[in-house]
């Protein structure tokens, strides 16, 4: 049975739009993101986390308001948690800006490029992995791809607020700029025989990962210098893109920490 | 809003009970799970996998009936995909038979002991992520946990019918029983100074993954061998639990792929 909402997720003519839940909208004030209001439900009783987007919200002037309950049943998917911001657009960066961001942190170069992910969730999760790795940016394709939003930031528990996100017409031409700076790019590939264990990692890399179904497209494939895979050994044999994403990341993780004992 | 579905996702009293989803249903058949009958959208079109799931319960002379779309959205959850089954429950195996396991397939023990995992998403997506790394089964608590179910199966992509499960009322006493096999007890521990790519994973090993917001129990950390981190590196610093069991059952399978350029 579909529920009959109204969401208030898309974008309003002032240009702003709709976050919910508690990480989300605690994660945009800490990170300084611009946001017009905050709506918190009267019935909601004072955490430590309400705290702090009380006080924090004071000191920054942002006006925050009590609604009903059914003001977040009405306009909002299930985990609202009675609490929903009004905010200015993330900022996407050009590729020229994203590019710059290893060499200002002193690390080796490390993106994500995303062929066509199109469920909300896992953009949000893949996110949500790519803070905790330390990824400098991830690149996604504007069509047939899902594109920042009130789901991708709910299921990133606020970690959209951090990733440097950069969106092109064709990840094609972004790999060409990557690789006329040098990064190889990595495509993960089910079934190919090369490993990612038996990659030095330590190099500038972009690894590029394929939409849910699908895997990677055929003209993506070959714009990768290298394709490898995660070696499975079960039944189904199948991984969530964000854990597939998390093993890859913290391998090269491992690796870059020099860690050779084993 | 929630919707209100009659949820047949509980025992019946003849004690079967339903699952839903093209893969739970597919790979229930697959493993030869005792199947009472198949419910298929009669507007759902022919799809290799429907095809397949028409021919396998053709041999199996398990009854395949067509029904109305609506009786799967009013019984199921999202994700039903119009399709469903009844089956009888997934039995779960006693600590002596779980931990023959090893011996019986000539490898190194790797069990996972879930700690009140509360998200059947969450325990399914565990699943998930124990087939593809090889894990020999997963001990749950009776209490304060989730157990298998429909939910379960549908994160799971069907995986719930290859990972062998033990339920246990204590873990405690399933970890007492592991040492005295000389299973080294991993507890997964954020923070912790020792970090997993610092240990030698390819002894015999039961890594305890605590609940989503609290992590390990006091009692069980102390039941722990040892404690390890997963070392971060940005603002939010939180993985998904599965995303976190991934990471750490992949770092085992490479080590004991016994690889050790790097």
């Amino acid at each position: 049975m579909k529920t009959k909402r109204t969401e208030l997720t898309g974008k309003s003519r002032s240009g702003s739009e709709w976050i919910y839940g508690l990480n989300p909208v605690l994660e945009a004030i800490r990170a300084g993101r611009n946001i017009e209001g905050i709506f918190l439900s009267s019935g909601k009783k004072d955490s430590p986390r309400i705290l702090e987007i009380e006080k924090e919200a004071g000191k920054r002037n942002i006006s925050l308001r009590r609604a009903d309950i059914s003001f977040f049943h009405t306009h909002f998917p299930k985990g609202h948690q009675g609490i929903a911001a009004k905010v200015f657009p993330k900022a996407y960066l050009n590729i020229e800006e994203l590019l710059e961001i290893p060499s200002r942190k002193g690390e080796p170069p490390l993106f994500i490029i995303l062929d066509c992910i199109e469920d909300p969730r896992n953009f949000g999760a893949i996110l949500r992995v790519a803070d905790a790795a330390g990824v400098h940016g991830i690149v996604i394709q504007s069509h047939r791809s899902v594109t920042l939003g009130a789901e991708v930031s709910k299921a990133s528990a606020g970690a959209v607020e951090y990733i440097p996100v950069s969106i092109v017409a064709n990840i094609k031409h972004a790999i060409q700029e990557m690789k006329e700076r040098s990064i190889t790019i990595v495509g993960a590939e089910a079934g190919v025989e090369k490993r990612v264990w038996d990659l030095d990692l330590r190099i500038p890399l972009a690894i590029v990962i394929g939409s849910e179904g699908k895997g990677l497209r055929k003209t993506v494939k070959e714009n990768c210098d290298i394709l490898v895979s995660l070696p499975m050994k079960g039944k189904i044999n199948s991984l969530n893109v964000s854990v597939a994403v998390g093993i890859l990341t913290f391998e090269i993780l491992r690796q870059r920490a020099h860690l050779s004992q084993f």
